[in-house]
């Protein structure tokens, strides 16, 4: 027999792959008659199933829907497919979509000798993350022990299977025990316009049913963290300035929280959170130093840390951005023209003619223009965190950006900082209620990260660590080199310090 | 004949099928052979030719240039490239690309033999949008009865072509009568590093053609509506606020027009296109439940305006954006110095020591403060609509920051838009002319949205709403569970209220 | 012999493809018994191999790593990966990635035999751009003659290798002299979520491995533009504003230096940087009206200036933004508090009671306007510059946005200057040490770029050009219309204008 050249990409052929052995040769002509036509099924008529078939239809299938009222269900769906009963269109088809509520799965045990030797593709969803028992996948797998299950498109919505994938990078995350099955699916997934993503056997599919129902893990803790900061730091505020002239003069300034207490606590809690960002990598080098291997894993807490350093950094954006909008309100509001009055008025009454202070001028010429600058500067980290930027960049681009740019904008937020406390640490005035300015407290933690970064340059300790991450370990007596791989491309996260 | 293993993703083969039957078999030795060298033929000398040429080169393959006067054109070629006449280039090549103007495919018509049972190209454009009678591609296939055309590469640009695709993500699309041809162009694409998408039968090559031409149409009714909306406000404010003290009183305050009014103006339109992206939304879920099925289609304007919403908030994003700026200028301006250099004048003279009004400072202080963070609010939204930051969000956050956050933001900026009029709509001295001050137009429909999203939270027309939304229908008598798919997935674009 | 069904994207059959012709067909009814597991060797145990490792494992590869010493270096890995000796790794293995130290690659020599006719992929980097002589793979290949040597994934991060593709576009560059090989480790990588991108023979290696080295080539010299031209202006501005008044009346005005001469020097580098970007276009053009056809090369100069328009236009668009931000923060200044405070003063003892001109307020409502405005279109240019979006607007949008809005964000940007300026420049007082005003030096350059596209407007120029650009060549006695491609997507970068 003479074996037709086979087209790569030509959607038949996996297809058949996925059936029985059974009658294969000969379907095998009958598709290679009408190559452009393999039969999709897909059992179920909601809003899923419909996108699903225009998009099928569109991307040159057959599409058969299987209803279990077909005559009512016909009007829904695009003219192209054809609309039968479950048992006519699991026979009819080569690959099924099941696309029915999981708890109803069971309906559909009568058709299990139609669809033998057929590829199943679940695209269910679970209603609670890491839900008991098997996942939907599994449970499929068990109920059509002839067929092979392939877990996938339960992370698209209907809407964007309707649209297409506008932008190409779409992906879908497929898992399944038949690398045929996968791999058949993979070739549709493709044909419609998808990427799709091999995420291994069907034991994944708990996995794949819990991403469509993830919100935003990766920003809990650093969300928490700014939130928590916010409202440590408000309270020491307020304290300090609205409740301290209160209760100690009885001066009602209370008409600052709205404003300048968040004013003073948006950049504390930004400093804060970018210091926090530079501090996991110094951590990681230091432990690296102290074992004196890169081959130690690191704790937990310190691994999560690194991989949410991203996160960390947009919080710290976010409040750098509302305190630049914030500080840029100060002079429009009502309150600060009514003083400015006030002052002129009592300078005139006074008969001073001149308030100039050269000292009190140049500080905060400096540190408004520090305060831009660093500003500046996280607002390029910011723009190269962008994934479409990020992904045109290399590795070493991305380091200096993020490393060497960012300890500069750690540095000016830093002197931004100092320049606006100056020498009120030494005015025993500021201690109001015995609580030290905030700007004292802010301080400490970039003062630590800076000063680390500073000793992790010093020559010896440097050296040391570069070696470490080639890969020498003191524990071994005599130094040996692995011949390992260039650790440039290596696990640089943690050497992004 | 033993079948040789046949690599997929190799493009020899699909070149291959793209032939007719004579000479497959010789042909196919050859190749065989090496491999490595399918020829790809392209006619027409122009600048997509000469980008087309040298993506090709350096994708691998051989290609082979048919020029009208091959010895001019060989100069603008890499020199990989063959350039030869067009009859031979027809000869020589797999698969060859139309790259002349349209109105020139029929000088092509010499060649028809030698193209006989091979792939074409159709690679233009049209000068209009829809043009009348079949599109290019189509009469190029009338033109060339035994080649199989495929349509394509049109929507990329010399430029593109020239540099590669950067970031992976362009996409080709394809549409062709010959699922083969278009299977193997597929290939060839995937191999230069694009994606293709597949349209379809030759019949999409006019919507394929339209692509280029586009001059953002799903921007064409927002902006229109934006335009229109600051026409109104901003003759209705100067009507207001310049036209009326100069006509009655004879006060000139033109100088107004620039900012003032302008920044007026902004945040009403800001305001109206935000509740505006929520309204859609309302409608949809009011229809529901009042035909009480979801499997009813909505009117056609509904759809569209549904569809639109990203583009309206983006409007509205817009108008914040200027809003905040001209806002933060205020201060800045000589009048604005001049004003208070007056104010204390007048002070001075009548002997006031203090102009303080608590109200007037909270009520400031306090609307500044809702205003920067609907603002804040407004920026998040406006990111995760960046295409490559929606991409890395599943739907289920999607729908948290586009509608929970939304929400806020809607809510944030009526408070600012309240707070900002206060009593105002008490004081009949705002009725200049007899016209309401502007901030009471405006709030009339957001507190329509925002009342009837809070109508729609009530438990019995919730409830009502999430059985509609899962398949319920009032018109059936038994309420029967169709074992339908998932709706979390489904066509959620609705439920996205 | 029955040639069995091959299925495309089966990871089995470009493996086998990849080995040598001895027992290819004993080895291939044994992985098509259990097609899943084609075997992936990595010899090496660093970081990069570790995380391939688990990235080949998560695709469902079975994966054997070669170790020196295969006891201590276990527990690096995934438990599904075998860790063996370099030997029996390089034995079983179908396709072997190096994953050592270039240097040390002459340890393998040893293997030679092992990994004849198999496909070895070089991961490594080099330690400079452009090293001398041969490329790492080269010198490989050399080492190993008999195998087939893929350069690829070198331009990979360990930590992209570990959490895989998020989005679905990370590109790998992959060349080789073998196209069986690179095919197959195309196919490898597509199964991983990456998108291969073919570059062609094994000489493109050293390209591929100078990639990750690259630190923003496109940017160095339009940042060193923004620098230059900073450092010029700002001490133009400094002694101007700051020196002359000190040298001449002895009045000390140093405090400007951090604020007030920077945000004179920001607009002057942000406009000139701007009409940089659309003067190469207007050099283009008039270079193809003088030579009389458009198929002359550019000078190299014009060819890099038109392709960096992006970036010059992005660093304009950074002094933009600083400038905006450092103009808002004026009135927020100690200093300019104090200035009113003395100006109150000081028409208080004249008794003055109204210092308004006019014109004076006109002139800075309508330039701070203006200036708003323009700020507004920059920013839509900035944006639709990110990779994201600008794949999502076709090349007409593209055009649009970015010639026709860049114009109007020129001529607005323009304007704000000339309304700054207004009739300072018939002041002689503002020549001091004979420098004309800062903004006079500044408007040069763009309104030589403005008044140049309106030159091009005219309608005998206009026609010219779009002829020369449709092929039209003066040259050519008898005007003859190559059947080119319609240049609506030909090389439009230079019609950009």
């Amino acid at each position: 027999m003479i074996c037709q050249c086979i087209m790569p990409d030509e959607m038949s052929r996996p297809l058949i792959q996925g059936r029985g052995e059974g009658g294969s040769s000969r379907h095998l002509e009958a598709t290679m008659s009408d190559p452009a036509t393999p039969v999709v099924g897909i059992l179920g008529t909601g809003d899923f199933s419909r996108s699903l078939a225009s998009r099928l239809v569109a991307s040159g299938y057959q599409v058969v829907v299987g209803s279990r009222t077909p005559k009512r269900s016909v009007a829904l769906f695009p003219e192209e497919a054809e609309v039968a009963s479950q048992m006519e269109a699991a026979s009819q088809a080569d690959l099924v979509f099941v696309a029915v509520f999981p708890e109803h799965h069971s309906t559909l045990v009568d058709l299990r000798p139609a669809l033998a030797g057929k590829t199943l593709v679940d695209v269910s969803n679970s209603l609670h993350i890491n839900q008991k028992g098997p996942s939907n996948a599994e449970q499929l797998a068990n109920l059509f022990p002839e067929s092979s299950v392939v877990k996938g498109f339960n992370t698209l919505s209907a809407w964007t299977l309707q649209v297409g994938p506008r932008d190409g990078s779409r992906q879908v995350f497929l898992c399944s025990d038949s690398p045929t099955a996968k791999s058949s699916v993979a070739q549709l997934c493709r044909r419609m316009g998808f990427i799709p993503v091999d995420m291994g056997l069907l034991s994944a599919s708990l996995e794949i049913e819990n991403i469509p129902l993830y919100l935003f893990p990766s920003w809990r803790i650093p969300i928490l963290c700014t939130v928590s900061l916010f409202i440590f730091f408000y309270l020491y505020n307020a304290t300090r300035d609205v409740l301290q002239p209160y209760t100690t003069v009885g001066k009602s300034v209370f008409y600052k929280l709205p404003i300048e207490t968040v004013n003073v606590t948006l950049p504390s809690v930004a400093l804060v959170m970018l210091a926090l960002v530079y501090l996991p990598g110094l951590c990681a080098a230091s432990l690296q130093l102290w074992s004196g291997t890169k081959y130690n894993r690191f704790p937990n807490w310190l691994d999560r840390w690194l991989t949410r350093r991203k996160q960390f950094g947009l919080c710290c954006f976010l409040c750098a951005v509302l305190h630049a909008i914030y500080s840029l309100c100060l002079p429009m509001r009502k309150s600060a023209r009514l003083k400015l009055l006030s002052t002129a008025f009592k300078q005139m009454k006074e008969g001073k003619e001149e308030l100039w202070v050269d000292e009190e001028v140049w500080r905060m010429e400096l540190y408004v223009s520090v305060g831009i600058m660093a500003f500046g500067l996280l607002s390029l980290l910011a723009v190269t965190s962008l994934p479409s930027v990020a992904n045109t960049i290399n590795w070493r681009e991305f380091t200096f950006i993020q490393s060497t740019l960012g300890y500069c904008a750690l540095f000016m937020a830093t002197l931004h900082t100092v320049l606006f406390g100056w020498n009120r640490a030494f005015d025993p005035g500021q201690y109001r209620y015995y609580l030290p300015p905030t700007f004292l407290l802010v301080l400490i933690l970039p003062l630590v990260v800076l000063l680390g970064r500073i000793a992790l340059f010093l020559p010896c300790v440097a050296l040391r660590l570069k070696q470490i991450r080639r890969g020498w370990e003191r524990s071994r007596h005599i130094r040996f080199i692995l011949p390992d791989n260039d650790n440039r491309n290596g696990l640089e996260d943690v050497s992004n310090v």
